[in-house]
């Protein structure tokens, strides 16, 4: 990956199809842009010292609190705040950037499971 | 602004109008995501100590380097590398996510000019 070039989104997305699995997109100020094809539903968790964003590109993606479910659009993003517990869903496959600190896990404090990701898979 | 719910970026960009005034859009881990509508060209400037990522929502937008043009069509994005000098443009109106550190002016090394945005405007 290199700074200063440009990178196209749609490109990237058609590069991987597997699901949970976020690609690094970019990485600034120690923050990563990670690409995520989603579908089904993610486990419960939290992220204790991290906002984490998440920005609809293709497809219908969910947003799910304790107390109520986000259902976000392409265009429409969400900043989950940090230490609240949330799982994100979509019935069809969706695709999503996520902007968070480059040491997050995605599966936060949950049990390491087929959801956790490798860290640092580039596209 | 809060943080948790659900943000309409179409819905946001339609809720001003002037030029190279970068609207507040979250914040998350220090860094902010900045709206902003492009005409015309900017100042040639860089930033010391921080990255700069544009991705274009809508419209053609160009960052220029001493060395080279990059032209961004809408779902492609840069990262300007911290310390690097450039100016954007865009001949028609544009709409670009800026995503950098909260502490971060527009203008960067550049004089303060009509060019520098207050900071922390929110939409």
């Amino acid at each position: 990956m290199t700074t200063g070039a440009t990178i196209d989104l749609a490109s990237k997305f058609a590069a991987f199809s597997d699901h949970w699995r976020p690609r690094f997109a970019a990485q600034l100020n120690g923050q990563d842009l990670r690409l995520v094809k989603v579908q089904g539903l993610f486990p419960w968790h939290s992220h204790a010292d991290a906002e984490e964003m998440f920005l609809v590109w293709r497809g219908v993606f969910r947003v799910e609190f304790r107390d109520r479910i986000e259902t976000l659009h392409p265009g429409q993003f969400i900043v989950v705040p940090r230490g609240v517990e949330h799982r994100t869903g979509a019935d069809e496959e969706a695709e999503v950037l996520i902007f968070e600190p480059s040491e997050v896990i995605n599966t936060g404090d949950a049990e390491v499971s087929e959801f956790t990701a490798p860290q640092g898979q580039t596209i």
